[in-house]
């Protein structure tokens, strides 16, 4: 099939950029000497994803028990479910573990663990735990220095449950464009979580697991000392907002939306496509940055942005506010759209139409969303 | 199954406000005496259209192909495709019409005019066409005023399709709130319509429809003279926009998140929770009205809102900043978040868990999304 003939809005993935991206942090993770956790949110694709943990025995991660039971049913095992557990989940949880998943779940309170360990009691399962850690004040964690309540959550994990160790997601590196900050939120994850597993050791739990990561910190991280493995996911896509950031170029971006011209505003000077926020998401993530690019930047060129979006309306302009000359965007013109933020696209769509060179799609691959 | 045993994040629907919200908009157009024609886009949901059409003999009206195939499957013969198509999508559109849909395509120039005649004299098939009509200057359309521009749209139509007649939709008036402007902007919608169809029959040209419609307008209109069909979707939900806008309360949104408190962030009195931007969209519709909701309201609670979201994180706090008394939402505790904008948060889900009371769900409804 020609990328010409594909009825759009269609997401489309360069795997050649992807396999580039995978390749470059895979380097990165290998001359530190720590092992990579891919985190497939990002990706929801079996296909995606064998290409991410090619050459990494560690497992894998995921943000929903949906992609838990998707990849298990795949083949992968080792699977750490990376955010906080709710009491809702774990009879799904203990599905899982009974059909032979090695689940890990992460929590940061008394409570949770206390309902994890009942939990694990009565089923007769310990079930693998990992204290989540907030290095950089960014969302949920214990304070890398509470020895008090991380001793606390692991005697209360002893009987019921399986402390494997610590973890964090330096979320604030987002907001902290540059790599001396990037490098500087990276190092407040490796120090917090190290701080925090050493006082678990010096208080008599094991603490085998050191668990860092966010693309931006894992790109720029110049020291590694203590840690044992680097969850990251939007480095296998890369978007506009990591290229905003300093972390990847808009070059290495490897998905985009088809878009075909429907319609011109002649007035303005604008160009109407078939692609609103329903195929790029309604995610602003560059608004914030020095270089707004709008709801995405048209692949191959520097100024046309989708200036604003209906749900399968959106507005393509110069952003500096120059009408664009029309006649060279005729009706049934294609763009690809470039990404904010590539977690947020990609799940707008069912499938990805993987390109080979700039004109054939070569496969279509699957991928799913949801939670239950 | 009880609500309280749901696995969260997860769409939960109130099919009783959906039924008050879906008589309250038909008797407001069988008052009016037109026709209506309702939108499907937010719903993307078969048991949903058919509460939506029931007494409604003219026909449903979509956003996607893909909403085409599955309302045609399900029983729908007239279908209203109404985004400006691209050439692109016009081989679809013969597949369903030789399998027996009238399927209607819009368009707003003459190159777009001149693609459906010349496919359909190669196919040998008359696909009906409404010409989109610019109302308010909000996006797409020809001027209604722009009598020498319809004309020759007609013109080009004239062999190889068939001219059904003039269609707007009044987007602007979700940026007008109150009855007064938005009954201002379904004035602007009614006039500019029947302008563009007096102009296009003083030209000799058959327009038998006139087709305007977006929820507020339709809330709102005063004289609907000359108007054959009224399209409208949002109503069957309702959101916090049209609660904003004024074209609902807030007891009338039909549908919510259920979410579940994973942890608290006890120096700030914030929660968090387990729905995120995922969950609910990262539409922020609310932003530039009088009260901003953030990424959704808490129901049954007047400041509490998701201040921000994460992929899989929520983060909860009153509206004012005042720290929140953590003790009275225990880890477990589960909430339900009311959406900025109907259409973009059921989008991120597979599923409506309808609601049979307060706390029983009766039924599991699926939904769909994609394009091709």
């Amino acid at each position: 099939m020609r990328l010409a003939d594909l009825e759009t809005p269609a997401l489309l993935l360069d795997a050649a950029k992807m396999r580039a991206n995978i390749a470059r942090m895979n380097a990165t993770m290998r001359r530190h000497g720590v092992t990579l956790r891919p985190h497939l949110k990002t990706a929801k694709s079996v296909e995606v994803a064998c290409a991410m943990v090619e050459g990494w025995p560690g497992g894998v991660t995921v943000s929903t028990l949906r992609e838990a039971d998707q990849f298990f049913a795949a083949g992968f095992r080792d699977i750490l479910y990376a955010v906080g557990i709710a009491p809702n989940k774990l009879a799904h949880v203990a599905e899982l573990t009974r059909r032979g998943a090695t689940l890990s779940l992460i929590l940061d309170s008394i409570a949770a663990a206390e309902a994890v360990a009942a939990f694990g009691r009565a089923e007769g399962l310990k079930l693998p735990v990992l204290i989540e850690i907030d290095s950089d004040r960014h969302r949920a964690g214990v304070a890398p220095d509470d020895a008090a309540l991380l001793a606390a959550i692991a005697g209360r994990l002893a009987d019921g449950a399986e402390l494997r160790g610590v973890m964090t997601h330096g979320g604030g590196s987002y907001d902290a464009p540059g790599e001396e900050r990037i490098a500087a939120h990276a190092e407040l994850e490796r120090s917090g979580t190290v701080r925090a597993a050493e006082a678990l050791r010096s208080a008599g739990f094991p603490c085998p697991v050191v668990s860092v990561g966010s693309t931006p910190t894992a790109t720029f991280a110049r020291d590694l000392s203590g840690v044992a493995e680097v969850r990251v996911g939007v480095y296998v896509f890369q978007d506009l907002v990591m290229a905003g950031l300093g972390v990847c170029a808009v070059d290495d971006i490897a998905i985009s939306v088809a878009a075909t011209v429907i319609g011109h505003q002649a007035e303005r000077g604008w160009l109407i496509t078939d692609a609103g926020w329903m195929a790029l998401s309604r995610d602003r993530g560059t608004q914030a940055q020095p270089v707004d690019q709008g709801y995405g930047l048209v692949s191959g060129t520097e100024d046309l942005i989708v200036i604003s979006a209906n749900q399968e309306h959106g507005i393509v302009a110069d952003r500096h506010g120059r009408p664009l000359d029309l006649a060279r965007f005729p009706i049934g013109t294609m763009l690809r759209i470039l990404p904010n933020h590539a977690c947020a696209t990609a799940a707008q769509h069912d499938r990805y139409h993987v390109l080979d060179g700039d004109d054939a799609i070569a496969a279509l691959w699957p991928r799913f969303g949801g939670w239950a």
